[in-house]
């Protein structure tokens, strides 16, 4: 199934928010209007956004609240892009320039606060406290999150434990944003804001785990971007944790971790890797989070939205890039 | 006059913002508290968080929101801080090493992204979405000038016009910021609000002036870093611009800004500057806007913290450093 399918309840609304965020583009200074246009533009699934929008159906679905959440949404996602990719010095991302490549690091990080900002004044619009608060404590978790990555960068003695809590900051945290607000602002009994947060706890997770798995299976065209970059920036992986659970004592991600000048390891890992169960195994554990994400919204009301839901945790594990 | 005794009206709720921020440092991940009780600690002037409380004392004082409209103001201060810092590689602020020289550029950025999030989480606690809106409005005019200072370095064609609308941004907007927001959430009446606003903003100007007169008049004990700092980022400020009018064909500035390679032409910038009648000029330009400011609250309440924001517009142009 096409995303465009699944978006169906709400796809109209959702190039609203491109609207929106084409709008944030428009600004007088011209070389920030470049900047803008460049880091919001093409070829986003805007999953995020349409969560917000999807979770807004279930109650009283108040459309200008929602547009202004799921903007802030993208924004804040983008933000954290931009300064991610300054950071690890990406040069890519879906396949064009990054920001960092094209203009450096400063104007990348300026780049990344104008957008928090940005993001900060679309959600104070949404005139609710408690959706302005959450989109604030998801930040701190993502900056946290991504902190713990830096320290941990090159750190073989993580366990799953420590991946999923990393995970949680990176992504399934601003999922978690996406489907809480939409409730929120659809003013959703409290037990169905919490089964919608859940959910987005879970597909965050499956689609976060997913794209570890293409980064050792797809190809440069696919992602975007060079296979093996996580391993390139030292970040241990599912598939690179399995491969280290099951060879303890000597495998390619350990001493590329240990001995980052022989790259050569890299390509190593991808071929043991992909030439073992680890894949499947990676996949049972993205599905099981899928499946359990399901659950999550099975007491909602029986609208399309629903089914969208359902749809997109299917896609979510069945997607190529 | 010293600061405390300026400060008396509120010294003792200035000490709890002070608190307030070493509550934001104790948090569990070590390497984060670090970072954060590093750059949250000693040496501020704590002005902005002043300047809420302050402008809160007009109308119905509520301690409890100016305390997080405060600590969100301080947060928002230093996040930037510590951002420009990374992008400008200062080695030392307030005497002290930068996050940048001890932790480098990547814990920098992510470290301003999470107080800009703490910041946010602050003023979320207010309650007041024209609180929440003016902040991110605020961060929005800071990185957006920001922006517009790097596409500026080292050019020497700017007007006195582009220098103000500069420190506006840099400076000013936060300034406006604190005082609009102290009197926003004491329910002031809005011809209050708009004096404390342009308050702020005439304060803050003067206040950057003085910043970039001390950089050429100050000794590198008294400012904490080596003078001469701006013009060796590029950065025009208005006694290099004045030099620069006065000597539009050749000047040590122009040189430099044409011929970076020459650094010794920043040395003879700082002695022409010094022994011209330039910094005279600046302390008047800089005491015309404290006067405009004590002047848009002459019309106040006569009460003690009237008396203390006409001292805090004396103090600002008198002070060294």
């Amino acid at each position: 199934m096409e995303l465009n399918q699944i978006y169906s309840p709400i796809n109209e609304d959702l190039s609203k928010v491109e609207d929106a965020l084409r709008e944030v583009a428009r600004v007088d200074f011209q070389w920030l209007a470049q900047l803008l246009s460049h880091s919001l533009g093409i070829g986003g699934k805007r999953i995020r956004p349409a969560l917000t929008l999807l979770s807004g159906k279930f109650y009283n679905y108040h459309l200008e609240y929602l547009l202004h959440m799921a903007a802030a949404i993208e924004l804040m996602h983008t933000a954290t892009l931009v300064h991610d990719d300054a950071i690890d010095k990406s040069e890519t991302r879906r396949g064009r320039p990054t920001i960092y490549k094209l203009w450096g690091t400063d104007p990348a990080v300026l780049l990344g606060d104008y957008l928090f900002a940005k993001s900060s004044v679309e959600v104070s619009d949404t005139l609710n406290v408690r959706a302005i608060k959450l989109l604030s404590q998801t930040l701190m978790i993502i900056s946290q999150g991504e902190l713990n990555q830096a320290i941990n960068a090159f750190n073989i003695n993580q366990k799953r434990e420590d991946y999923f809590q990393r995970i949680f900051g990176k992504t399934a945290s601003l999922f978690c944003l996406s489907t809480e607000s939409g409730s929120v602002l659809s003013q959703a009994p409290e037990i169905s804001i919490q089964h919608l947060r859940i959910y987005g706890h879970n597909l965050g997770l499956a689609f976060q785990i997913v794209d570890d798995i293409l980064d050792f299976v797809g190809t440069e065209e696919e992602l975007g971007k060079p296979a093996g970059s996580d391993l390139m920036q030292g970040t241990l992986t599912l598939p690179a944790l399995m491969l280290n659970e099951r060879y303890p004592q000597d495998n390619p991600v350990k001493q590329f971790f240990q001995n980052r000048n022989k790259p050569e390891n890299i390509q190593t890992a991808i071929e043991q890797i992909r030439s073992s169960s680890i894949i499947n195994d990676c996949y049972q554990v993205a599905k099981d989070f899928s499946d359990k994400a399901c659950r999550q919204i099975q007491a909602l009301p029986d609208i399309p939205s629903r089914q969208a839901m359902m749809d997109l945790a299917d896609f979510v594990v069945k997607r190529r890039n």
